[in-house]
């Protein structure tokens, strides 16, 4: 598959719903990828298996706060930036990229520097959705090294950790995002294709692009692509929110209108929507996905956009098999977040 | 010049004085090089002269509040983890070792590394003293760029850094340092010993032992040794202390006794003693050394040691001329901390 300027627009929207309200927000990254796709020509948009064994693989992604991402811009030399700290220690070419995260800007930025760099993209990513801490990879489940990871910022400084494991993964990148100034742009988890089959969350470009085409016919073609339920339709009538410690934290309320009149969604947020509650019931949670949609495009609305009055569907949707494993829940379950457990998946009513 | 386990107690005591209040606790660095010095016999001391051209010298220095240092110690492989970071980043190996800080356990804990890695100690540091910042070296007077910097913690985690510039370095190691719980080894400006010779403040490890041989006349013989002068004798009546952003700050106040009652005399604390006032006026102020010292053993007592009470000697000693430039002051001088300038050296009243 080739992916072209012509469709940035559709995969853009298809990541922002994978977003479930993080990952970033598309606009900055798509309008960066259709120039460079302009400039360049399409990406390539490879299988694992269509990459030779030994293939090096950079998963990269921005780490930060969404809310900050929106005013502080990126220069289009992190990417070529991390690809070259990732050469230098491994002593050989980067053969391909890979969205460490599917959704939101994350899954759309890397199509700029694919482009701009002449690589493939990897049709996977890590989460299959956006998380909000960098230990939440399919990778980590697999029981991945994480090691080295590289970051590099808007400046020209960049930073090579070996971390002893995930957890310390996590906890040196959100101080970098502090030090940088609210958002970095990371690689880690560098792996041959070979690994790539075997730990990545396979298939994702194309589901975004799948679930941006659907999106023509209404927000509730998403369903259609990409399973789940609708959990409400309604209004936004409250709007709490903060950022700390790297974070964009908070609860958006709903109320229901039409046919959901007089029942009341709240979502609590964590850069993504991580819950969904209906009263003292949860209704959907992390790792499945919850996408708060404009009533009238369909299209995603990013945590930070989000604001009183909107009028919103939101859907739950499932999260990929590898989230629902006893490892999986254990590093992106609900008790992970804090939430009361166990797990209920969203198609049987979260 | 051998440094062996019978001189470590003696230059640990100059070292606290050219700590001038910080660089660490002296004490567990002092237990740990002599237990590396018993086992491993002496270190050889070595003029940057002394050493071929192309010699390969490592700055080592733990970053950090020394207040945490006290309750957090290293687990003895942050120098080889350093030297294996900067061995693999230049593809050769590592000649010697040198303090980056002379002052407090910055200028112990490298004897003790230098001894279980069988490296020669360099005799020169990069403040002749102690200061709170990573930007305040002498290679940052000459214009010498910090990259690659390198980070190892007690518990394997392992950072390499190129900042920009020597105030990226600051800010990317603080937030290390906060990300590591409160301290972290770092190693920095790696360099020939043809620039050592030009970029370093020399003859510091032979100066730290010969301050501690002086100690043995009592405190009035540190300023036969560095020059300077007494600024009060007396007692601490007050300690005003917090540990926060990575640096302990706070001020000390000090009523004098004997010759000296009557005066007062504050110290303004970042670490390390940066402003000593008498009334409105600065007695003493950065980069000159304001060292307070235990009245009865002459000892210098560290920033986090002092307390309510202690008899003290108060005493004001020269920095070395780099820091006495108009580039020296704009990088270490009193404006650079807030103070009011201009800089007035020590010996002619502060």
């Amino acid at each position: 598959m080739r992916l072209g300027a012509e469709d940035i627009a559709t995969y853009a929207r298809g990541c922002a719903i994978l977003g479930t309200g993080g990952g970033g927000d598309v606009a900055g990254p798509a309008l960066a990828a259709a120039i460079a796709l302009e400039r360049h020509g399409p990406v390539d948009v490879r299988s694992p298996d269509d990459l030779p064994d030994d293939a090096l693989v950079l998963p990269v992604a921005g780490w930060g706060a969404p809310t900050v991402g929106i005013e502080k811009f990126e220069s289009g030399e992190e990417g070529p930036a991390l690809r070259d700290a990732a050469e230098r220690r491994f002593g050989r070419h980067v053969d391909a990229l890979m969205a460490g995260e599917i959704g939101g800007g994350n899954g759309v930025q890397p199509v700029a520097w694919a482009a701009n760099m002449g690589l493939p993209l990897v049709d996977a990513d890590s989460m299959g959705r956006a998380f909000p801490e960098g230990d939440m990879t399919s990778m980590h489940v697999h029981g991945v090294d994480p090691a080295p990871a590289f970051f590099a910022d808007e400046r020209g400084n960049v930073v090579t950790a070996m971390p002893t494991d995930a957890a310390w993964l996590e906890r040196i990148a959100r101080h970098l995002v502090v030090a940088f100034g609210g958002t970095v742009a990371g690689a880690d988890h560098v792996m041959t294709a070979e690994r790539a089959r075997r730990v990545t969350v396979r298939g994702t470009v194309t589901l975004a692009l799948a679930i941006g085409r659907a999106l023509g016919d209404g927000v509730d073609g998403v369903l259609e692509v990409a399973g789940g339920r609708r959990l409400i339709g309604g209004t936004v009538v409250d709007v709490r929110r903060r950022t700390a410690g790297g974070f964009a934290r908070g609860v958006v309320l709903v109320d229901g209108t039409g046919p959901d009149a007089g029942r009341s969604v709240a979502i609590d947020v964590q850069n993504e929507n991580l819950r969904a509650r209906e009263g003292d019931r949860t209704v959907a949670a992390v790792p499945d996905l919850i996408v708060v949609a404009d009533e009238a495009t369909g299209d995603a609305i990013a945590t930070e956009r989000i604001r009183y009055g909107q009028r919103v569907v939101v859907l739950g949707l499932p999260c990929d098999p590898v989230w629902r494993t006893p490892r999986g829940l254990a590093i992106a379950g609900p008790e992970r977040f804090g939430y009361p457990g166990p797990y209920v998946p969203v198609e049987e009513g979260g």
